[in-house]
């Protein structure tokens, strides 16, 4: 089958690799239809992610077709259209009975194996295991281009960001960056009906898309003091609610200080180096905060919504590519801003 | 009257000052029965609390009798005998209104102003603010000397570190720091059925009396390797919880590394410096991490608890002073590890 690999930092190709098999009785295998690429898959291009090594077949979202099941899976057949999340899950682990397989301790504790610490699903086929636990069949009123974003994006904005930050009814809700994370949080904060959702970032074209996800309102915060804008919204008191969807130290920092006392930070950008925590402001500020990998346990509920038109999940894939044009789909999403892109959708 | 003034830092003394007397139609003025000393006080003389001026009566904490009542008090009468707790409560604004008077609007946005923004508890007399919503009347069956510790450090203890680390039947508690806002931790977090309750500190007598307010388990930080005793306690997971209640970097980062993923982390330690959030670890964990001020919501609860004999507060007052014996108390509790003090009770 062809795939892309990894070859060492900087250097990938789509091509030749042994087809993905059966490996334990759990497995299925899937036909890949439809696959995407994940910010996560550029910093592991760059070697931020050292645990994936050369030869690895990249890639932890797809929706595809079933072509082989284990002998030991009873409620998969040969032809389910399923939707395979960035998240693994045995199903037997304390991690995966307590509702956090981001964590499954049967996979090694982290529940993001695909394209991590096994072959991943960019590609023509891939070997999925603990499918029953882990893959989602789909209903047929939801299209592959929909389904694709369930897999990762929209429930890592959604669970990491909004239920972390528990958003309620009335809550003003700031999302510090307006990429396809902070969209995912922007586009789902209001199922908890935050009467308020703020955009940060400093493109003006990112800032203009949050507006069609369902953000009220946009700070450009290298032309605004954001800061000064929040608290005039929020009549002098700061938001509810700070989501920090972008992964530095700036941008975490300036989520402290939006949020007014009681108020709750979520975590959801990926830090590569520690910030410096203001606790000499914040232990008397009565906040919250909340860090995490996305679980995958609201999938059915955000299908749930999508079959029911309640969530335009399709808005996230702005460009479309055949498998075979991989690498060029790569170069368009790791230049997105020179493109206007924001997700990329990739099938068969 | 007298009362105990600070003059600045490093100079305090037990000195006439102007009788305390009712200002606003919603105070009460109260006589002073039992009052006691926090290490907030011991700050404050050392000049860490700028916004307390020279000639400030000091003190946030007491038991007394209602002298007088301004003219809107309907539900107290002279004659009653009241628990004056650190926070005051306008009941009125967003905050009081939300059960977080810490952060009362109507005094100033922190609900702490007795012996910081006005005169406090030190003294013969107290003006005691929007009395109605602040003070609780005590049942007969709770004494002066147990109620006194209702006044801040066991709702501390409890709401900021229990509560705020939403403690569950069943879980591993490290506390780290046995003092007193420590051990209102450890004494109540059997109330929310904690399976094991583990007290980290560097004095050998504090962790003694940690074993005696319901610890389990004590390490010696300064000659074990807290982190792998905890991992061996709890099978290698880590704790699910981890309370602060130091209030510097060191102990808020051991705090970082012991919760497992998923775990929660109540930082109630006061810190006057930054810290290093190691976000590059943590924004994979999964982690809960709460500050607070507290707001002593619980103490109604704490009440009942203490009348019904299900907490022992009692237990934290080891040394016994007269009013007028304020500067003898002050050098015992400044100096507890000598004279093994814990709360000094100070009765008129």
């Amino acid at each position: 089958m062809k795939a892309l690999v990894f070859h060492g930092p900087g250097s990938k190709s789509w091509t030749n690799v042994p087809d993905a098999q059966l490996v334990d009785p759990t497995d299925v295998v899937v036909r890949v239809d439809t696959t995407t690429i994940c910010g996560t898959d550029l910093h592991i291009l760059k070697g931020d992610v050292p645990a994936v090594t050369a030869g690895r077949v990249l890639g932890h979202e797809a929706v595809g077709t079933i072509t082989e099941i284990g002998s030991a899976v009873t409620d998969l057949k040969v032809g389910d259209r399923v939707l395979v999340p960035a998240i693994t899950t045995c199903g037997k682990c304390g991690p995966c009975r307590s509702a956090m397989p981001s964590h499954c301790a049967t996979v090694g504790g982290i529940g993001w194996i695909f394209g991590h610490l096994i072959d991943g699903t960019q590609a023509e086929l891939v070997r999925v295991p603990y499918a029953e636990t882990s893959v989602h069949v789909l209903p047929e009123t939801v299209t592959n281009e929909e389904a694709i974003f369930l897999a990762d994006v929209l429930p890592t904005g959604f669970e990491m960001g909004v239920r972390n930050a528990a958003v309620q009814p009335g809550d003003s809700v700031v999302v510090v960056g307006a990429g396809p994370i902070g969209l995912a949080a922007i586009r789902t904060a209001g199922l908890y009906g935050a009467a308020t959702v703020i955009a940060v970032d400093i493109s003006e074209s990112r800032l203009k898309r949050s507006i069609a996800f369902g953000a009220d309102m946009t700070i450009n915060s290298e032309r605004e003091d954001v800061r000064a804008r929040v608290l005039e919204i929020t009549n002098g008191l700061g938001a509810n609610v700070a989501i920090e969807a972008v992964g530095i130290p700036e941008t975490f920092d300036v989520c402290t200080e939006l949020v007014r006392p009681g108020g709750r930070i979520a975590n959801v950008g990926v830090h590569g180096k520690p910030v410096t925590f203001h606790l000499e402001d914040l232990w008397i500020k009565n906040i919250t905060l909340t860090t995490g990998l996305v679980n995958g346990t609201t999938v059915g509920t955000l299908l749930e919504l999508l079959a029911h038109g309640k969530i335009d999940a399709g808005a996230f894939g702005t460009h479309s590519f055949q498998l075979d044009q991989m690498v060029d789909a790569y170069e368009v999403f790791a230049n997105a801003d020179t493109h206007d892109a924001l997700k990329v959708v990739i099938s068969r």
